[in-house]
């Protein structure tokens, strides 16, 4: 018989245990988070139809779709981000939401771009947003969220914000207004490239005089404090909404006592049109080098496609895949997820309801267990745990209803103990 | 300017946030249940190759699957199912997994058949499995682990199982073996179409004589115990394999003291070619009519399709969105999911950094709290709280530090409270 060779797709992979657990656990971690804020979950289709994914579309997205004819004749394409959809959604959903609205959404995505550099075609986006309000006070919530969300996934993060309207009111104070889309690409690749890069980039965009003013500019935030540096781009570009929106949320930090958590820095612009408003970038402060784990910002119009009704709205985006990297990366201590807490092992392949039985005593403290199924000796018993990461193995006598607890790590035994006795000293391990 | 209009594909279908908050919960609870006995999550890509997804395919799965050429010019399908996908990353990954292995998979599928009777093209399947055991053991551990996840959803599940080989020897015994694939079908339409639906179908099949033949013996589970039923098949069928499987089943469920949640029924046998021992099939007892919510049984190999080595197993699915379909329809007291716990309201946007400074505090408790935004009367505030299904409101008074604390159902107002007394009496009203 011939058989069909077991493989995926090139930029598609597949999750063993350890690291599907790894990433369950972020995402619980990430939706406590979200929800402790009263943010709330939505899902849209996979596939939706293909004028609502591409709108005027073209370009970059429109090679990367994966669209094809389904077998009603329509044409249909996968999702290859969660903003699109969310936008469709809110505008079809539109009467039924209270706002503002503060979603979630967590779920894969697709791209069928160049798997060069470690990208895929198939990852995992995590959005959050308020739609429905232009206040200081949703910008300040979605940099809160970021900041408690990043902190409890890493220690060591550090997020840097500036305004979109800042920046082009100082581009205008130049005269270089008009060119001001390819002027913050260039600016938007500064961490990428380093300034010398970006200096010649944008000297031949603007000239060399207005380049350098430019990168001077961008460098106020170098070292300075939030206040400091409100200050001096103050004194660069003048007075305007956008430097009292950056007052207003300087002051919200205080008044919250997490100001030392953001950092402004105007050399922050996001490549995107999109944005209109503040935009932020956050960055492992031991590995500065992957790039942001964490961006987004203010924009004007979410559902300017689908409905004549205007709704603002301000949002970020995890890199769940980047930082799941990055934090493996990082070292073991981040990446310790076993299939279990504990095992009962089988010593008898009749004893199995009695091996449930107590094992299920143990599920009722909180502790996972598992029941080994298969008869063999011991010392494969253990090296079985090992490798499954169960850090505890039980050995039950069901004539006496005395078990033996096994340290797996230490190979220590303790032994006569009573099921109650069993799990307190599991519990008290953690 | 033309709008899109934003609108889905026919058979997909957003979630919001009240259903999708009601999802997450079930599905946390079956992954806490799951996680407790050691099973462990995987995923697999939405995408695969065509000839993966269909091996030799054809029939019913080749006329519903997404199925399309992509950018590379490969032949690649959406997947269909998670069996299909769960076999082929068996057969991939074979030498790294630790055998018996124990996963479960919870992933959106998709299926472009008709959208009649509630049927979605997308829906999510639930599946579990032990693979690379055929032991008892096994087989009890999924129905044990069946019956405690689906009490934690939902009191009132039975669970009915049978064995197919015993039917297929009954079979065999009136000559009748080589119809068992068309015999099958039918009985398995028992719930659906009554008996005499079935009688007249399976007569034209078997002729009217054996039909009776096959209707009495599947009714002999009707209104006897585990071990009653099984001595009456034993009598009808003799003894084999499968009598005796049955009873190492039914002497486990008395060791773990759970033989009251089982139902020996020889009318279930999964329509499915693919099973070969045990099969189990579940139902609400209070709503039998929507069909099983949780079904299953033994195969003997998994992985044939991608490789010579056998790989047999025992595993279950459980029919998420039927479930929570059925749930809604039971009552709002299993479908109750507000957005958060408590809100602090707004009386003055430029409060909002005091506001999360006071939230941080109560999410500090475990408490899920929001902040409201916007300055509007406090009515409006309550209304907004009812509407997101939020309990209790937090009025505060930032130049004493004290607090109000309303409750939205009694419209109870307790006042002057310092936030240590707001978050007990919140704990307190869980």
């Amino acid at each position: 018989m011939a058989y069909i060779e077991p493989r995926v797709l090139k930029g598609f992979r597949d999750f063993l245990p350890r690291e599907e657990l790894k990433r369950r656990s972020m995402i619980d971690t990430i939706e406590k988070s979200f929800r402790s804020f009263g943010f709330v979950p939505i899902d849209t289709p996979a596939l939706e139809y293909a004028d609502i994914l591409l709108g005027k579309g073209g370009g970059e997205t429109e090679k990367q779709i994966y669209r094809f004819t389904d077998q009603g004749g329509r044409d249909v394409a996968m999702r290859f981000d969660l903003t699109v959809p969310f936008a469709r959604f809110t505008a079809e959903h539109r009467a039924g939401l209270a706002l503002p609205f503060k979603r979630y959404h967590i779920a894969k995505v697709w791209r069928g771009e160049n798997t060069q550099r470690g990208r895929y075609r198939e990852f995992t986006q995590c959005d959050f947003d308020i739609v429905g309000s232009d206040s200081a006070a949703a910008d300040f919530e979605i940099l809160l969220l970021m900041q408690k969300t990043l902190d409890m996934l890493c220690k060591g993060i550090t997020i840097r914000l500036n305004h979109r309207g800042l920046f082009n009111r100082f581009l205008a104070s130049l005269d270089a207004g008009e060119k001001s889309a390819e002027i913050l690409r260039q600016v938007d690749k500064l961490a990428k490239i380093g300034r010398d890069g970006v200096e010649e980039q944008l000297g031949q965009i603007t000239g060399k005089e207005q380049s350098c003013k430019i990168l001077d500019f961008i460098s106020l935030g170098e070292g300075g404090g939030f206040d400091e540096t409100l200050e001096k781009l103050k004194a660069a570009a003048g007075e305007g909404d956008d430097t009292r929106r950056l007052e207003e949320l300087g002051s919200f930090m205080k008044d919250a006592g997490v100001e030392g958590n953001f950092t402004l820095d105007p050399s922050i612009t996001r490549g995107l049109d999109y944005y209109t408003g503040v935009v932020y970038e956050s960055f492992l402060d031991k590995m500065p080098g992957i790039g942001s784990v964490c961006s987004g910002g203010r924009y004007d119009n979410l559902t300017g496609l689908y409905s004549r009704e205007q709704v603002p709205g301000v949002g970020s985006s995890i890199g769940l895949d980047r930082l799941q990297a990055a934090l493996e990366e990082l070292g073991p201590e981040n990446d310790q997820c076993g299939y279990a807490d504990a095992a009962v092992v089988c010593q008898e392949e009749g004893a199995a309801g009695k091996a449930q039985k107590a094992a299920e005593m143990i599920r009722g403290s909180g502790i996972n267990c598992e029941v080994f199924l298969e008869e063999k000796k011991l010392t494969q018993q253990f090296v079985l745990a090992e490798k499954k990461g169960i850090p505890w193995v039980i050995i039950p006598d069901y004539q006496t209803g005395r078990f033996t607890l096994r340290n797996i790590a230490s190979r220590e035994n303790r032994e006569g103990l009573d099921l109650e006795k069993v799990i307190s000293h599991i519990i008290r391990s953690y």
